[in-house]
């Protein structure tokens, strides 16, 4: 226990059971609600001059802010995704002055993956063609349908992209007996599946019947799903986009789409978001689009507060961090 | 090898690839292709006096044509239902003649078990609704949708019934960490999950949130999820049917799903089948219906021929046969 009470600041928007657990389980330590919350757990907060006083920030807070609080040792982002903290000043900051930078990754790893597995079965067994059909068993329509279906089981997928989230996703794959890769830019050693280097992607991706993107949103992934990237996927393979919009080259996809050589597309995150009601993507057939429901679960409040408190104890005890990224 | 070639009878609509190979790998057997076939593989085929020459049987032979064929020592059914075959005279006719009865279980078992988890996550995952909406990060509409969204992993599930669907279904959930229960007639003790006797189901139905109904279709079956089962369910439980139409009271389940103590339903056998566009099930917008097409996949017939062949290897080598249900 530190000398002093810790100031933890945070501009998440709580209420009822969350709020009260926060409280209870950061005792006595002091809980400073920003004013100007983070309108959504995806957008960023305003500038809020409290954030100076916080040994602690738990939340969306603004960079330039964070950058002034001297008092600062411990950053935990309330979203998978980090894009305007990914930069090389803002990583030269925290690593001057020794601040940890945590996410929520594991928050959102399980209705993410969940999320990606009920587009892949729903592809599969054509929930779409068949929930709006109705016919007789053995009819042409029938035997039709029936031959359309298929099973995970035997088919191969791509994982690009491999965090918290490819991680589990291998995990709930691995009864389907899928034949699984995965690409990340600089493999660990540690994957458990078969990592591929940037080489030997093109043959990856046209000997997959599923690639799923779950790419962050960084310069460097910028479209990196483009032209030339989807003609180099196997025929009538399905696409899944479960990371982040501008990863994806969405005149290239809705081209992929509208000349037959993917199946399907399914697509959790776009650019923008929403994809407006006329893009191309909204008018193919076989694009199926959520509306970043992706990591959205009953109780989302709790868990994040949940996931910091448990941080919160290791941080206490000097442990290292769950989700660390800087 | 026995002495003489043994006749194979079909009235499995085979042609192209699936029939090459039936062909190929049962010399130098001979092979009976019936003038009547099956309409399809969820109908009965008519008599056929072919029938009457067969040692084996791979199809949906009529029964009273079955009866009458004396050199008869194996009936391979093409399906995994296999109601008509279901009764105490033909039970004790094979057992008499010492013929040896198998279905074909293990074909449809991986599409069914896929096609009951695609529902379980398009449930979950609330893919009906969401891929239907288009909405804003941040909206009271998105913050909506999320929170009606869900994981599998942490929730409870029933499975009622207990065969080679139920096994493979537990197989594949595992990684959710559900609890898992299931309840069957006789335990045997092999099943790997606690399993419940009649008299603990109620308690079992009131603390589930999916219940998975996977029963065959037989005198003791009809109606089992009846008006006081449904009642007896959790409120805001999710009902599925993937076993066969006629053991559930469908008027008692549009009622459950009227009053909004289940949440939701998704069948893929109904009585009658197809149901009529008119009828209150489809007349229900929690109410998820597909064609019978569980167990449907490209290349049935391949896989219906493989599952025969391996049998059919076991048959002339005096082994044990695979899906023996008599």
């Amino acid at each position: 226990m530190p000398a002093q009470p810790l100031r933890i600041w945070t501009d998440l928007r709580l209420s009822g059971a969350a709020l009260e657990l926060l409280h209870q389980e950061t005792q006595p330590h002091q809980l400073i609600l920003s004013k100007v919350p983070a309108s959504s757990i995806l957008s960023g907060g305003e500038p809020d001059p409290d954030l100076q006083d916080a040994d602690i920030a738990f939340g969306q807070p603004d960079v330039a802010g964070l950058v002034n609080a001297p008092r600062l040792r411990w950053i935990h982002i309330t979203t998978a995704g980090y894009t305007r903290y990914d930069t090389d000043a803002f990583r030269a900051h925290v690593a001057a002055h020794k601040i940890v930078v945590t996410n929520s990754s594991q928050v959102f790893a399980e209705p993410c993956v969940e999320q990606v597995l009920s587009y892949m079965l729903a592809q599969t067994r054509q929930l779409p063609l068949t929930l709006g059909t109705i016919c007789g068993n053995g009819s042409n329509e029938w035997n039709h349908l029936r031959q359309t279906c298929s099973t995970l089981c035997g088919q191969s997928v791509l994982l690009v992209g491999f965090g918290v989230i490819a991680r589990r996703l291998a995990e709930v794959l691995a009864p389907f007996r899928m034949h699984i890769r995965a690409f990340r830019r600089k493999a660990r050693g540690n994957e458990g599946l078969p990592v591929l280097t940037e080489v030997e992607l093109p043959e990856a991706l046209a000997t997959s019947d599923h690639v799923i993107n779950i790419l962050p949103d960084n310069p460097s992934s910028r479209h990196f799903f483009n032209g030339e990237r989807f003609r180099q996927m196997k025929a009538g393979s399905v696409f899944y986009n479960i990371g982040r919009g501008t990863t994806v080259d969405q005149t290239a996809l809705a081209g992929a789409l509208e000349d037959g050589h993917l199946r399907a597309a399914w697509l959790d995150v776009t650019d923008p978001e929403p994809l407006p009601a006329d893009h191309p993507l909204r008018l193919s057939p076989n694009c199926y689009i959520t509306p970043h429901t992706g990591g959205g679960h009953a109780g989302e409040n709790e868990s994040l507060v949940n996931h910091f408190l448990q941080n919160f104890k290791r941080h206490l005890q000097g442990e290292p961090l769950l989700d660390r990224i800087m």
